[in-house]
C-alpha cells in the first residue's frame, strides 16, 4: 500500500518511509525523523559523508555528563557514520557537484536507513551511491554501515575514508576527553571519558571492500581514527564497502574499548548481522505491530511512532529511562519527565513488559535522589525530581537566562512547584502491577517508590484549621500556564488516589510479604499513625467539583481568572503563552494542556471518582475550547484525542490524533529538529488503542468497544495482560461507510475475535511457562573442560598418575575435590595434600582462563542467549566452578546475564539440587519456570531433582534423562525450542 | 648571570627562562607561563605532540564568540601547534617511553619557545628532539615551528605528522563550525567561523624536511587537515622539519583564507623568519626594557612580566584592549577590566605609546556599549562596562551558578554597582595625554570618552537635601569585599576628580578646537548648565576625610563595622572572603585590596587631594594590615609595593613586588593555570619605575628619587613624555650595602644622569620629528608600473601610435589623461575618443592587476613597512592611480596602511602637492612631519612643494630633488635612514 502526501517529498508505505528530495532546509528536522538505534543508543539521521551545517548525533543511554545551568545532559557520543569518498580527487558532498537522483529510505520493520542517489561530481563523473546503517537489536554493541559504489560511465579512482569521529558536540559542547587511540589488524579503536561524569567508552571499527583491489591504511590523527583506501573502480561494477563499528561504556563493563575490540575481532560480516538484527526486529514486532487497514498514512506512521519508542527503550538496563526527546535530539538534554511514566509507559505495560519494568526500576534506583529533592525542600519522603537524569537529583534549569546583555532572566519554577509527578509514578507503578500481575517487583521495587512517594505527600499537604480541610498549595498543575496555584484538583486528586493506593500496599504487603513489610517500615519509618494521617488526608483533601454537572474547577479560583476565546487569536503560528506573555497569561482560562481532562483520562480505566461519563462531557465542553491544543503542549492533542473518541467527537478525534501522528513526521510544531515527542508518541499508541480501539479492562481480560475512525476498514494489535497475549482483530462491518463526515454517530463494528480473548499467535500458549534459563558453563557456554582437563592433565603426570580425556570425561559436572578425588582413585594422600593439589590445579585453571575471549563462546551459545534476552526470558549461570564469574567476564556475556551461581553459593555439588534452586531463587522464578542446560550427567540429574525442565547437549547415554536432548546449542533457537517442551504445564 | 630557584626547576638568566624538569601536575599553569604571543594572538605552551590533559589554547585579539552566562568570550582559535611524530610505530609523547633528557627554555628576547629531549622510545628507539616555535612580531599573521631530530644509536623510520587542528575548545566548548577546508601545492588550510560573532577564520601551513627523502602526504581528516610524512632518519644524523603557518580572521581582512593561503605561498624560509622576528623583539626591547642588576631572578622576572604584556599588546588594532588574563588563558574569559587602565596601561603610555593609543581608543570604539548600558540602567552619558569585550556592553555574568542541584546560585552584582571604572578610564585618557601630549587625539577621540562618562556621574549622583551634598549610594568600590556601600571614599573621589578634568577639557577644546567643541555638544548635549551641575558637584560631593589626621573612611559606616587582627587567621592558603563567608566578610574592617591606599596612589603623581605625605603614613598605618594582601586580589601587591617604598619601608616593598613579580612564574595563588595576571605583570612595571625608581613628573620632565631594594646594584630604564625620551640609569653608590634588613634607611644612590634628563640612547634626537611616510605605490611598493605599461602598450598598438618602455618612462608619476595625452602627441583625437581610450587602457590594467599577489611587492618593502609600524609611524599610500585600494589588497598590505590617497582624492595631479598634502591630513599630521617616497620626478616635486620630505628611489637625474636618494627600498631600514636626515629640524 502506497501514499503520496500532497505538497510533501515523504512517501508513506507500510512499513517504509521514503524521502524522495533532498532539502537541506529540512537537515536538522529530518535529522531527527531519520533517527534509528537499538534501546542502548540512537543515532539522528545525519549524513554519512557530513553536511555543512550537519549535526550528526549519537545518545547512549546514561550517558549524562555535567554542563552549566542545566546540570547534566547526554552527551553527544564520538560520531560512527564518517564515510568520506573521494571520486577522481572530488569529495562527495551533496552541496557540491549535482545530485541527479535520490532517495532516502527508513525501514522500521528493521531499523534500516539507506540513501540511494546518483551523483555527477565537480569533474563530471557519474556514480551511483547506496548507503545502509543499523544498530544492530540482536547486539547492541554492534553498529553496521555499508556503501556501495558504481561509476556510471567510466572508471574511476576512488578514496574512501571510515572514521570515527570523537569530535562530537552538545551545541558545541564536547563531552568527550579522548585518552587513546590506535590501530590494530583489524582497524581502529578509540577511548574517551566524559569530563565530569568519568564515563569511559570505547568504540572499534573495521572497514573491508569487495570488488576492488585496495590496500587498508590508518591514520593517527587524534580523535579521528581513520581508515583509508585507494582503488581503481570499474564503469559499471559495484565495489561494496562495510563497516563495522563496536560500542561500549563503562556503564556496563570495566574496560570498554577492550570489549569493543574484543567484540570486533569476532564480528561476522554485515549480512550476517543484519540478518539477526532482522531476527530480533521481527521478535519484538510480533508484539509491539499495531496493523491499520484503510488509512495508509496512519498504518505507516503508527508504526513510526511506535519505532521511535521502541529504539529508545532500555531492553537491557533497568538504570536508565526514555528522555522527553527519546534518544533523538538535543531538546530537553536527555532529560525524563513524568511523560514516560504516564504517556510512553502504556505501550510497554501491555506489550513489552519487560522493557517496562526496566523504565519503573529506574525510578527505584534513583529514589534517593527524590529523597534528597524532598530533603532539600524541607519535606520528607521521597519528591521525585520534575527532570530526572542518572541520580534522580532535580536537574530542571533554575533560569531561562537571555542571550541579550541587558535581559531579565526567566526563572523556571516547575522544579520547585510542579510536583504532581510523584503521583504519577506512583499511578504508573500501579498501572504496571495490575496489567502484569508481577508481584515480586511490587514488593521488591514498587512498593518502596509508591510508599516512600506518599510519605512525601503527607508532609507537603497543609492542614487548613479553619476549613478542617488538607491543601496543597502553591503548585503548577498539568497545565503550566498557571505558574503559581493553590490546590489544583488534578494534583490534589493525584495526591488522593496516591494515598489511597499506598494504604493497600501497604496492606497487600504486610499480609503476603510481612518481612519485606517490615523492611519498609525501618527503612521508611512507616507506622501505622502515618497510615491514620493518609486516611485522614485522603478523607478531607479539598476538591472543587460541582456534584450536580460534574464540572471541576482547575484550581482555587479558576473560575475567577479573566475568559478567553481562542478563536480570537486565529489565525497564529505560536502558543498563547507567547502571544499574552507569561505574566497575562496566568491571569486568564487559558490552558497549555489538559487538566481536568487529563486527571478525567486517568481515572477513566477504573471509573474512578470524578471519572463518570457525564462529568468527561461536562468538563470536555468547559475546558476544550480553552486548551491552547495546537501550540500548547505536544502532551495535549492525544489525550483529547482518546477523550473525543470516548464522547463520539470522531472528527475532532481524529484530528487531534493526526495532528499528534504527525507532529515529527510533518514538523507540524516546527521543533522536529530537537527530538522525537516521545510523548505524544506514547499518546498515539493510547489513541488507538483505549480510543479507536475503545479496549477497556475488565476482571475477565481486556475488552475492546471500538470507535474506529470512518477509514479505518481493519485495526489489529495485541496486548499482554496478566501472563496471557490477548489479540485484536477489529473490523468495520461491510465496506460502505468509509467517508468521514459521519460525525458521532455511533459505529458498529465487528470484534474478531470477541471477547473473551483467543490466545494470540506469538507466544503460543499452553506451553510450559518458562521464564528464566539456567546454564552449565562447561561443555555448555564454553568449553572451558578443555581447559579443566588441560589443568587436570598437568597435575596428574606431575604426580605420576595416569589419566587421559577418556578419564576426564567423568569429572563433567564434578566438584573439583570430587573430581580429583576420582582422579587419585585409591591413592593415598594426606588432606594437606590434597588441598594443594586441588590449590596448584586451580592454579594451572586460572592460568590458562585468562586467555578466555569470546571466541571460546561455543556455536549457537551467543544466539540463544540473544534471542532468549529478547523474549524477556531471565539467565542465569549455574555451574559448579569457582571461576565462574571470571570465565563469564572474558567470554564477554556478563551483561546478558542476571544472575551468577557458582562453586562459592551452596554448598552441596550437583547431583544435589541446591545450585540450581538457589540459581532460579536468584532470578525471583520458581523452579518449574526454569530450563536448565547441561552436558553432564549430574547436572541433569540435579536440573530434575529440582524440579526444572532440563535440556541435556551430548550423547543419550550421559544427558538421556533430560527432557530434551542435543548434540549441542549450535543452531538451537527458542521459537523452535519451545514447541519441543511437553504440551503439558507442570504447575 | 643566573640563578636557581631552591626546591624549583626553573633557571631564571637574564632573558631566558628554563624548566629543568616536566611535571604533569604542572601541566597547565606551566602552560600559562610558556606562553609567547605577538600582540595578535597568544598561544599557551602546550605541547606540540599533545597530552591527555593538556588544553591546547591560541587566542587571536577580538574574537569573541556567544557563551551562556558569560555573555562572551574569547574564542579559542584552531590551534596550529600539531607535530606528532612515530618513531619505528611509537608515538612520541611524555608520558610513554621514558625522557631521558628535558629542558624547556622560553627566550622573552625574541619570543622563542623551545624543548630539548632525549627519548627512549617503547621499543627502545633513544632519539634526540628539538621543538621551536615563535609568532612573529615581524608580522602577526605568520607562525614560525621547528623541529629538529637526531636517532641516537641506530637508523629508524619516522613518521611525521603536522596538522592545524579545528577543533580547538574552551573548557569543552568549540566556538567554530568548519566551513571548508583544502590542500594547495604548499600544504593544507583550513576555514571556519565562529557560531554566533560570525567571525571567520582562514589558517594555513606548509611542512618541510630536510636531511631525509620524504614525500609528503596530504589528509582531509575533516576539521583536522594534516600533512604527513615518512621518511628513513640515519644515526646521529639530524633531520629538520619546519612547519610555517599563516592566520588571518575577518576582523581584518575580506577573505581570510585566501589570504593566508596567499601568504603561506610567499612565505620565505623558518630561519629568515625567525631572524625578522628577532629584528621586531630588538626594536620593542630598545624602548620597553628594564635592567636590573644585583638580583637575577628580578632582572629576568620583571622581563618576562614586561613580555607577556608586550605579547598580549595591540600594535595594530584599536578595537582590541588587554583582557585580564592577558591571551594567555581561559581566565575571566577574555574580558577587560579597569586592570587595562590602572595596572597595565602606564607601562605602555610611557614605552609604548602608540600601543597605550590603541588600548584607549577602544574604549572610544566601545563607547556605544557604555551608552547602552547606562540607559538600561536609567542614567545618561556613557557607564563603562565593569567587564568589557566586543561591543562593550556589559558582559560580567550576573550569577555564579552552582555546581551541585540544590546549591545556592550566587549574584554578582559587579555589573550594577561596581561603577568606579568610568572615572578610571577618564583618569587613563588624562594620564595618557598628559604624558605623550596627544592633542588630536584627545580632540578626537580621548575628549568624547571623558565628557560622556562625566555626563553619566551627573545622572548617577544623588543630591541628599539634608546635607547639601552629592552622594553617590549602592556601589562596590575598589575592595569588593563589600559588596553594597555608600559614599565610597575611592568611587566618590574619582568621580569628583573625573568631573575637574571635565571642566578642563570642554574649556580646553573651545578655546582649541571650536569646531570639535561644537560637535560634542551637539553629540552629547553638552550644555553650560551641565557644567554648573558638574561644578556643583565637584563642590559638594561628599567624601569622608580628617583633615587633622588626613585618615579617610572607606565608605559610610566603615569604621563602624567590626574589627579584625588578620593575625588570628593565619597560617592560611585561602581569601578572608572563603573563610569568612560573602556575607560575613561584608561585616567586617577586612578589604580585598586597596581601597583608600588605591585612590592616595593614584593622586600622588600630581599630589591632589587627598594625597599628602602624612596621609599616606596615615591611611598606610590604618589599612594595610587589613589588607587581605595575600590572598585576595592580585591587584594589591604590586601597589602596596610602591607605597611601601614611598613610605620607606623598603623590607615590605620588595617582599610585596616579589609577591606580584612571581605570582606566575611561581604559582603563587594556585590559579596561573588561568592565564597570567595582566594587572599585577602591569603593576610590576609601575612599582619599578614609579616604586623603586621613585619617578616623579615635572614639567621638566621625569626625576627620579630611587629607593632601590637592597640587593640592586643598577636599574636602568627609559621613559617616552611629551616626545623625547628620558634614559635612567640609577646605581647604588659603592657595593657596600647590599644586605636586606637595612629596614627603612633612605638609601642614598647616585642619578646617573641626574635630572634634567639627557637624551636615550633609542630613538636619538634630534633628527627632525618625523612621524609619517606616504608611499607612491607605482614603482615603489610594486611594479604596477609594469602593468601601466603593457596596458599603455596594448593601446597604443590597437591604435597604432608608436609607444616602447623607453616611452613609457615619461609616464612615471603622471596622471591618466595626461599620460595619455603623451602618448597621443599631436594626434588628433575628439575629446569622446579620449575618454574612450584612457577608459580602455584602464579595463586592460584593472585586468592585469588582478593577478598581483604580495609576490608582487618589490624588494625590502614589506620588511621597511613593518618596522616603520613597529616604530609608530603612521602609513599614507599617496597614489595617482584610481585603482590604488585594489592594488593594495590585491598586495595584502591593506592592514599596515593608515590611509589610502588616489586619484579619486584630489582633483590636481602631482607635481602639484595636493595629494601629499591630503595624505598628511588623513594621517593627521603636518607636512614637515611626514617623508615621501617616490620614483617619479613630479612625485618628488609634489612633496617638496607639499614643505615634506622626500625620499627619491632611482637614478639621480630622475629623483635628485630628494632628500635622499636610493637605488630601491631593498634592504633599506628606518633605523639607518633616520639618520641620514639632515640634523635640523624644519619645524
Amino acid at each position: 500500500m502506497n501514499t503520496q502526501c500532497p505538497s510533501r517529498d515523504f512517501i508513506y508505505q507500510d512499513w517504509i518511509l521514503t524521502e524522495t528530495k533532498f532539502n537541506p532546509e529540512q537537515l536538522h528536522s529530518r535529522g531527527t525523523v531519520f533517527t534509528i538505534g537499538n534501546g542502548y543508543l540512537g543515532t539522528r539521521g545525519s549524513l554519512e559523508e557530513g553536511h555543512a551545517r550537519g549535526v550528526p548525533a549519537t545518545f547512549i543511554h546514561g550517558v549524562y555528563d555535567d554542563v552549566p545551568v542545566v546540570y547534566t545532559e547526554l552527551a553527544n557520543c564520538p560520531d560512527w557514520l564518517p564515510l568520506m569518498i573521494v571520486i577522481n580527487g572530488d569529495r562527495f558532498r551533496m552541496d557540491e557537484g549535482e545530485v541527479l537522483q535520490y532517495e532516502r529510505r527508513l525501514d522500521v520493520s528493521q531499523g534500516l536507513l539507506s540513501r540511494s542517489l546518483r551523483w555527477r561530481s565537480p569533474s563530471g563523473k557519474i556514480i551511483d551511491i547506496h548507503f545502509e546503517r543499523f544498530a544492530s537489536l540482536a547486539d547492541q554493541h554492534i553498529l553496521g554501515q555499508r556503501c556501495q559504489l558504481t561509476p556510471h560511465d567510466s572508471d574511476c579512482t576512488i578514496e574512501i575514508q571510515a572514521s570515527i569521529n570523537g569530535y562530537a558536540e552538545n551545541q558545541g559542547f564536547n563531552h568527550w576527553e579522548g585518552l587513546d587511540q590506535g590501530k590494530t589488524n583489524q582497524g581502529v579503536w578509540l577511548q574517551s571519558r566524559t569530563r565530569g561524569s568519568q564515563i569511559e567508552i570505547g568504540m572499534a571499527a573495521k572497514m573491508t571492500i569487495s570488488g576492488a583491489e585496495a590496500t587498508l591504511q590508518v591514520s593517527i590523527v587524534p580523535g579521528y581514527p581513520t581508515i583509508s583506501a585507494s582503488f581503481v573502480a570499474t564503469s559499471q561494477q559495484t565495489i561494496t564497502v562495510e563497516k563495522l563499528v563496536t560500542v561500549f561504556t563503562s556503564r556496563e563493563i570495566n574496560q570498554p574499548v577492550t570489549a569493543a575490540q574484543e567484540k570486533l575481532a569476532q564480528l561476522s560480516d554485515y549480512t550476517t548481522l543484519l540478518t539477526a538484527n532482522k531476527q530480533a526486529w521481527d521478535e519484538v514486532w510480533q508484539k509491539s505491530d499495531i496493523h491499520i487497514e484503510g488509512d495508509p498514512t496512519a498504518a505507516f506512521a503508527v508504526r513510526y511512532n511506535l519505532f521511535q519508542l521502541l529504539i529508545a527503550a532500555p531492553f537491557h538496563d533497568d538504570k536508565v529511562s526514555i528522555p522527553a526527546k527519546t534518544l533523538s535530539g538535543f531538546g530537553y538534554r536527555g532529560h525524563v519527565f513524568w511523560d514516560t511514566e504516564i504517556f510512553i509507559l502504556p505501550c510497554f505495560t501491555f506489550t513489552q513488559p519487560a522493557i517496562a519494568k526496566n523504565l519503573l526500576t529506574y525510578r527505584y534506583h534513583t529514589i534517593n535522589g527524590a529523597r534528597r529533592k524532598a530533603n532539600h525542600y524541607g519535606f520528607k519522603g521521597a519528591m521525585y525530581a520534575w527532570e530526572s537524569a542518572d541520580t534522580g537529583d532535580e536537574v530542571t534549569p533554575r533560569w531561562a537566562l537571555p542571550d541579550d546583555y541587558y535581559g531579565e532572566d526567566v526563572r523556571i519554577w516547575c522544579r520547585d512547584r510542579e510536583i504532581h509527578n510523584s503521583a504519577d509514578i506512583a499511578y504508573a507503578v500501579w498501572q504496571y502491577w495490575q496489567v502484569t500481575g508481577d508481584d515480586e517487583w511490587m514488593r521488591d521495587y514498587g512498593a518502596e517508590i509508591l510508599l516512600d512517594a506518599a510519605i512525601f505527600w503527607s508532609s507537603r499537604v497543609e492542614y487548613n484549621k479553619q476549613g478542617d480541610r488538607y491543601e496543597i498549595r502553591g503548585v503548577i498543575g498539568a497545565d503550566e500556564y498557571h505558574e503559581f496555584v493553590h490546590n489544583n484538583s488534578f494534583t490534589n486528586r493525584m495526591v488522593q488516589w496516591h494515598l489511597e493506593k499506598a494504604v493497600k500496599v501497604y496492606d497487600w504487603l504486610g499480609r503476603n510479604f510481612p518481612e519485606q513489610a517490615r523492611k519498609l517500615e525501618d527503612k521508611l519509618e512507616l507506622t501505622s499513625e502515618l497510615e491514620r494521617r493518609w486516611q485522614d488526608i485522603i478523607k478531607k483533601i479539598c476538591l472543587f467539583y460541582d456534584s450536580s454537572t460534574g464540572l471541576i474547577e482547575q484550581f482555587e479560583g479558576f473560575f475567577q481568572l479573566k475568559d478567553i476565546n481562542l478563536q480570537d487569536y486565529e489565525p497564529r503560528q505560536r502558543s498563547m503563552q507567547t502571544i499574552l506573555g507569561i505574566e497575562e497569561a496566568n491571569q486568564y482560562q487559558v490552558l497549555k494542556q489538559p487538566d481536568v481532562l487529563m486527571l478525567l483520562y486517568l481515572m477513566r480505566p477504573s471509573a474512578e471518582f470524578p471519572y463518570n461519563e457525564k462529568a468527561l462531557a461536562t468538563n470536555w465542553n468547559y475546558y476544550a475550547p480553552r486548551t491552547d491544543i495546537t501550540y500548547g503542549s505536544s502532551l495535549g492533542p492525544a489525550i483529547h484525542a482518546i477523550l473525543a473518541a470516548d464522547l463520539g467527537k470522531s472528527t475532532t478525534a481524529y484530528e487531534r490524533f493526526i495532528q499528534a501522528l504527525m507532529v515529527d513526521l510533518e514538523d507540524r510544531r516546527g521543533n522536529a529538529n530537537d527530538g522525537i515527542h516521545g510523548a505524544s508518541a506514547g499518546g498515539i499508541w493510547q489513541a488507538v488503542i483505549f480510543g479507536f480501539g475503545g479496549i477497556q479492562l475488565t476482571e475477565q481480560g481486556p475488552i475492546a468497544n471500538p470507535h474506529l475512525p470512518p477509514t479505518w476498514t481493519s485495526l489489529k494489535f495485541q496486548l499482554h495482560w496478566r501472563g496471557h497475549w490477548y489479540q485484536f482483530d477489529l473490523s468495520r462491518e461491510g465496506t460502505g461507510d468509509r467517508g468521514l463526515g459521519t460525525g458521532d454517530r455511533r459505529q458498529e463494528l465487528i470484534i474478531s475475535p470477541p471477547s473473551p480473548p483467543s490466545p494470540p499467535t506469538p507466544p503460543s500458549p499452553p506451553t510450559p511457562d518458562i521464564r528464566g534459563f539456567i546454564f552449565d558453563l562447561d561443555g555448555v557456554l564454553t568449553d572451558t573442560a578443555e581447559y579443566h582437563y588441560q589443568a587436570w592433565q598437568k597435575l596428574a603426570d606431575e604426580e605420576g598418575i595416569p589419566f587421559n580425556r577418556q578419564a576426564n570425561e567423568a569429572l563433567r559436572g564434578v566438584s573439583r575435590r570430587a573430581s580429583l578425588m576420582l582422579i587419585i582413585g585409591d591413592r593415598t594422600y594426606s588432606e594437606a595434600q590434597i588441598e594443594e593439589m586441588m590449590e596448584r590445579k586451580n592454579r594451572y585453571y586460572v592460568e590458562l582462563i585468562q586467555h578466555i575471549t569470546s571466541q571460546d563462546l561455543l556455536p549457537g551459545a551467543i544466539a540463544l542467549l540473544n534471542e532468549l534476552r529478547q523474549a524477556g526470558i531471565k539467565i542465569a549461570i549455574g555451574s559448579g566452578s569457582k571461576n565462574a564469574k571470571t570465565v563469564i567476564e572474558r567470554l564477554g556475556i556478563a551483561d546478558k546475564v542476571d544472575a551468577i551461581v557458582d562453586g562459592y553459593s551452596v554448598q552441596k555439588p550437583k547431583p544435589a539440587p541446591d545450585l540450581f534452586l538457589y540459581a532460579a531463587h536468584q532470578l525471583g522464578l520458581q523452579p518449574q519456570q526454569c530450563v536448565v542446560v547441561e552436558d553432564a550427567k549430574a547436572g541433569v540429574e540435579a536440573a530434575k531433582a529440582g524440579g526444572m525442565w532440563a535440556i541435556g547437549l551430548g550423547p543419550v547415554e550421559r544427558v538421556g534423562a533430560a527432557d530434551i536432548v542435543l548434540p549441542s546449542l549450535a543452531g538451537v533457537t527458542w521459537a523452535e525450542l519451545r514447541t519441543k517442551f511437553p504440551q503439558t504445564a507442570k504447575r
